[in-house]
């Protein structure tokens, strides 16, 4: 009788996924397209939903198919998605249902009145919000935590990259943090000698709009089942092969948008070459996000701001902008994109200085879940962990802790993928270098098939039937390490 | 313990409204913003919804909590409001959930095929999976007629316009029918004396855009709570407090494109207009869809279309865009917006020809429902049926039987509400002319407060708190009838 219990399981994940399809349009949607007022009315759709998917997986049937399922009787793939069914049973049915649609209400308002705040440079208008928020995940966090038998701390980095282990984590982040702090004044001073010649043409909204396009679809974007729009804090989202990714364009600094936008496909075509087979069930979904930042990551800093990639951008802005001049020449763009620089926003920053605006939120959020540090003062210790890591003061709180949306749309735990992404996408670059050894030729040439070929086959396509770790291992005959990251670094800036 | 369960009920009627959200902004995107090649999924995202819907009233705690009430303990309004459960109990748990389900997948591929079929100008691409849904519709008409007490295919109408009677429409739609009949080539003939001068200015998709969103706030669209965007088939849906219109641009029309900008409006400002503290509950929605076509036509043809207000047009005209010249005079506009045409597009048609392409829709209706007539031989008897009617011969499907959306979609019983809703459109018109006098002066000045005012007063705030022969007979003293309709067609035309 296994096997029947085992596909009506199917059935039940397979409708909490079609549910987070939903929940995906609806979350693009508020991003992009939702009238201001609407954000009421939006939070209860979303309540609706994360409740939904919560009953979904917390109906006793479930616990009792699942308990009566003999493992020994299913293949080694279906297995591998009972093992995740498990998983993703504990993440979403341990939770009481208040608590679950308190937390999807709450952030949807928190979200707006962020918005708010970050107009008005103001955080005392978010914070009795951001507030009750945090102790919405403090409560989450110490249910997860027991069920998987972890830190509460590290439960919350669970639900964004499974099979995380905080103290790994945390020892890597370490031995990264000295590395950068003893490199990043050696690099700036490098660069002092090699200045980039300015952009100083127009280069409208309209004009990255275009090019964003051609570059999104050389790189093998299907936009029959993807879109690029705008909005204010740039992302990827929609629903299975519904893939949208979003901008945000700046004339006064247009690479800046057009590197997003390469980000975002990363994670994009992660998404569409995932096993279509397995679609709606726990083995077909992408790894986590530390894996997904691997993706974008790989494709943003290791592609595009190459300096074979920047040949092949010079001559198509001036193919189909007539941009030409020694300010976009190949050299003079590469110089543009890997200037290294202090900056105090995290999303304008370089690949070199952005782990530690990631490993400063790290710090502040370990706090902020195990009680160390309350919502008032959380300004004035961001500016703090700031100045440790970078020497400067912050004059505003849209420069501090106002400038991202993660923790006032309920996402603590996530900063830390960032950063394991990066660390992860050095790893893969350096075999990918060695089994396509013509790689600059192809980029340089516009030819990225032999590139997502092998993306797909060695990390799209399998999906979640392995660990980060585990794929990191059978990619690179390596775990998870800073090495590789560290030699990028050097090689490339030192 | 009455008002405990009715609470309780209340609550289950909450969700069900807030899943009927997710849907609105699930087919708003389907038709607007939604890639190509995601329909597949997007089938199952609303099956799913549409699934939930149903399971969440047919659940047996639902009827255990209706039989419980004790109706005289409730205040007046709530049990208006609990005799509307009832009626949407009926509706939406009476199908069996693998119906409900097939409903909802078949009609979003059918849509697809259709818009294939369209292109392509072919009907057999779309023949079979119309023919499917409509076997699916026919077997919804007989359960529901059942439940109803009434003929499968009124069963089918009362979805869009409750208390709806099939007899009564059937008469008046005759006594109509005799009338356009014996009025329309008289019509034609003396609009041939008065030769409007075509507009040879260009008229831009972007300058079009422009002057409706000035038209739509002036009329009082509140663009917080609300958008405008472009689709194949102009609508009005989305969600609460969100509600969204679309329209077509065409260069050498722009005139349907502004009047139909203006028809959505009536519906949105319908929707904005609802009695905001009944919302999520069934005496907070809407009447139906006749109701709602009246206050569409109501905007569009007594408003929009009048000498009145394309005094005020021609002005925004020349402010604007700096349009003058004798084809922009009120008196063209006015001439240019009031033609009588036979077309073969119902959407094309003018308010005097438009009730013919109705009732031969509804007379198509009717057959197919009582399986009087096969799929097959639709585009015959629709091309019979017109000839009936306008005495020209269909030249293609496109022009015929591929024209509208609604039977792809599974919207059979839908059509006869847009003439009902003219008729009550020209009924209330004739009391809001009487109790506004100043109404053309108001109109030709741009002020349209004491005209939404008076609607939001006497019609939106009222909900479903009445049938909408109740509302009729409240406001103008007379239930629905085709003597004002025929007086106004008269008095504009003849």
């Amino acid at each position: 009788m296994s096997l029947k219990e085992y596909n009506q399981l199917k059935e039940v994940f397979s409708k909490v996924s079609i549910a987070s399809d939903v929940e995906g349009i609806l979350h693009w949607d508020m991003s992009t397209m939702m009238p201001s007022n609407s954000r009421q009315n939006r939070a209860n759709q979303l309540a609706f939903i994360a409740n939904l998917k919560h009953s979904l997986l917390s109906d006793p049937s479930v616990t009792e198919l699942i308990s009566n399922i003999d493992s020994r009787q299913l293949s080694k793939n279906d297995l591998t998605n009972f093992k995740e069914m498990q998983r993703e049973y504990v993440l979403l049915s341990s939770l009481p249902s208040d608590l679950v649609e308190a937390i999807s209400k709450t952030s949807a308002l928190c979200e707006g009145k962020w918005q708010e705040a970050k107009k008005n440079c103001d955080f005392s208008i978010v914070k009795n919000s951001l507030n009750e928020l945090i102790n919405l995940s403090r409560q989450e966090s110490k249910i997860l935590s027991e069920k998987l038998n972890c830190f509460p701390y590290e439960a919350l980095i669970q639900k964004y990259e499974p099979y995380s282990n905080v103290d790994h984590i945390t020892k890597v982040f370490k031995d990264l943090e000295i590395f950068l702090l003893s490199s990043i004044d050696k690099i700036i001073e490098k660069q002092k000698k090699e200045s980039a010649l300015p952009i100083e043409d127009e280069f409208s909204s309209f004009n990255q709009h275009k090019i964003a396009k051609i570059l999104m679809e050389t790189i093998g974007f299907d936009f029959t089942k993807g879109r690029l729009d705008k909005s204010e804090h740039p992302f990827c989202g929609g629903a299975t092969e519904d893939v949208r990714i979003t901008t945000r364009y700046s004339e006064k600094d247009p690479f800046s948008s057009l590197e997003g936008v390469m980000h975002e496909t990363g994670h994009a075509l992660y998404e569409l070459g995932l096993p279509s087979e397995w679609q709606h069930q726990p083995v077909g979904r992408s790894r986590g996000m530390a894996m997904h930042e691997s993706q974008s990551l790989l494709i943003e800093m290791q592609i595009t701001r190459s300096l074979a990639f920047k040949k092949y951008l010079s001559k198509i802005l001036k193919e189909n902008l007539s941009l030409s001049g020694k300010e976009w020449s190949a050299e003079n763009l590469y110089l543009l994109s890997t200037q290294v620089n202090k900056t105090y926003i995290r999303v304008e920053a370089d690949e070199v200085t952005y782990p530690l605006h990631i490993i400063m939120r790290f710090n502040l959020e370990k706090k902020i879940i195990n009680g160390d540090l309350s919502t008032n003062d959380i300004p004035e210790a961001w500016n703090t962990e700031y100045k440790k890591m970078f020497g400067k003061n912050i004059d505003k709180d849209t420069n501090g802790c106002l400038q991202d949306i993660h923790w006032y749309a309920g996402l603590i735990g996530y900063f830390p993928t960032y950063t394991l992404g990066a660390l992860a996408s050095a790893q893969f670059a350096e075999t990918i270098r060695k089994e396509i050894p013509k790689l600059d030729q192809n980029i340089e040439d516009g030819n990225f098939k032999a590139l997502i070929t092998w993306l797909k086959r060695n990390i799209h396509q399998k999906g979640s039937f392995f660990t980060t770790n585990e794929i990191l291992e059978q990619v690179t005959k390596s775990s998870l390490n800073a090495k590789y990251f560290k030699e990028y670094i050097s090689n490339r800036y030192l």
